[in-house]
């Protein structure tokens, strides 16, 4: 009963851990597709190609659901590898996401990549529960690259996240929801809710998605083992990481492949 | 009498730009593999693979030199391309980079991605120059992404950079040579004068290699016409390019090509 979950990179392991939070006896499958990363600059076509082989990697695994942590490929290609692999439940962060934010009040502020941005997938989610919601969405280009070298908090991250907000054109304070659209973003969740300030509710999809899947499949009795794969640069996978599991990841569980 | 030039993406721009101003009547092509960018995060067996591809692509074109602009590249693939492709010249940046940074005085201080640091590439070059040299190696994970934001400059930029420079242990101002181990950081150059003070002279390992090339070919009486490929995104590259090139990029003159 592997739950198989794929990524670009290591973002997606914050999903990873929403997951074993809720159903920690599963067995997991994680795929980071560290050798393409970022999807968040890639085109629609490019990233199609690379969650379809993502994907199709997984499948020898025999897995009771496919979960696509990335944001970008969530936004991307849910509906196409529904479609492909439709004998299993396939999970992505953009539905989750959107009924998470749509529950709050007030005005939907939207962080995500550029490419996330670009596709419109949120606010077309966040609309077909809202109609009327209002929604800005601004591309943070940095905000990958912060999380990645563990600049999580400090007076630059906060200066690179203001400037950020105020050139989307967001007021700031700002009091509404704050959607965490990247995988990546929840490790900056103190400092954006500092420079958001306290009446901003920040909703993060790792958590809204897990909540999707748990409510899905029931917890098993499995070993609650955990195999990762990378398709390139296994030392840099383990040594961002725990920034983003909370944890060490081994490198016995690890292995290099290609895809 | 075309010039092949290959890039991880948009910043070899940078080098273009030398190449034309000192060349101006050559014929080029230019491939920047938006796809995989950026090639600074992953491993070497991963950039050979990448670089190999890209050669293999501008071969048709009858190059009279091949000229690997990135520097993640030249270090991990110059010797690798020079034995496969000993047809031609082979131009890399690490080498006419460490030849402009040794002949400076004082302390020298190479900015770069995480895998030229890792490399060792520019160390290597330098100290074969002069052995005594004393050199220190940054890895600037967020510099690529401030460059290509346009966020080259501004109190966050310099935020950024001081951030990154005082966690490699330099201190501020800097005196000394400081080269710029990456084509896209020309652009932040400013900023990194600002931060550093009015004391570090920054070299710029496009300008040499463009000294290099312009000292082994002459110039002819082509049209100076460029074509430029990518093998993802064109939107995007259209947007950035001008940063790196000043100027816009015809549509028209870019096709969009898979290796």
């Amino acid at each position: 009963m592997t739950i198989a979950v794929f990524d670009s990179g290591m973002g997606g392991l914050t999903v990873l851990h929403a997951l074993q939070d809720r159903l920690p006896s599963r067995d997991y499958v994680y795929l980071g597709d560290t050798a393409r990363l970022p999807y968040g600059t890639k085109s629609t076509d490019t990233v199609h190609q690379y969650a379809r082989r993502a994907a199709a990697f997984l499948m020898p695994f025999s897995p009771s659901a496919l979960v696509i942590a990335c944001n970008t490929a969530s936004a991307a290609a849910l509906d196409l590898l529904k479609e492909e692999f439709s004998a299993l439940p396939v999970f992505g962060v953009i539905g989750p996401g959107a009924r998470a934010a749509a529950s709050g009040d007030g005005h939907i502020l939207i962080l995500a990549t550029e490419s996330t941005v670009a596709s419109g997938a949120y606010p077309e989610a966040i609309r077909a529960i809202h109609p009327g919601a209002s929604v800005t969405q601004i591309p943070c280009p940095l905000f990958v690259a912060l999380a990645e070298a563990g600049w999580t908090d400090g007076p630059e991250t906060e200066a690179v996240i203001r400037r950020t907000l105020l050139e989307g054109g967001i007021s700031l304070p700002f009091s509404g929801t704050v959607l965490l659209g990247c995988t990546h973003f929840p490790v900056l969740r103190a400092a954006i809710q500092n420079v958001c300030g306290p009446d901003a509710v920040l909703v993060d999809s790792a958590q809204s998605l897990a909540d999707d899947v748990c409510g899905r499949l029931a917890e098993d009795r499995g070993s609650g083992k955990i195999r990762f794969f990378v398709t390139d640069n296994p030392d840099r996978f383990f040594s961002i990481a725990p920034r983003f599991i909370g944890r060490e990841i081994a490198s016995e569980d690890t292995e290099l492949c290609r895809i």
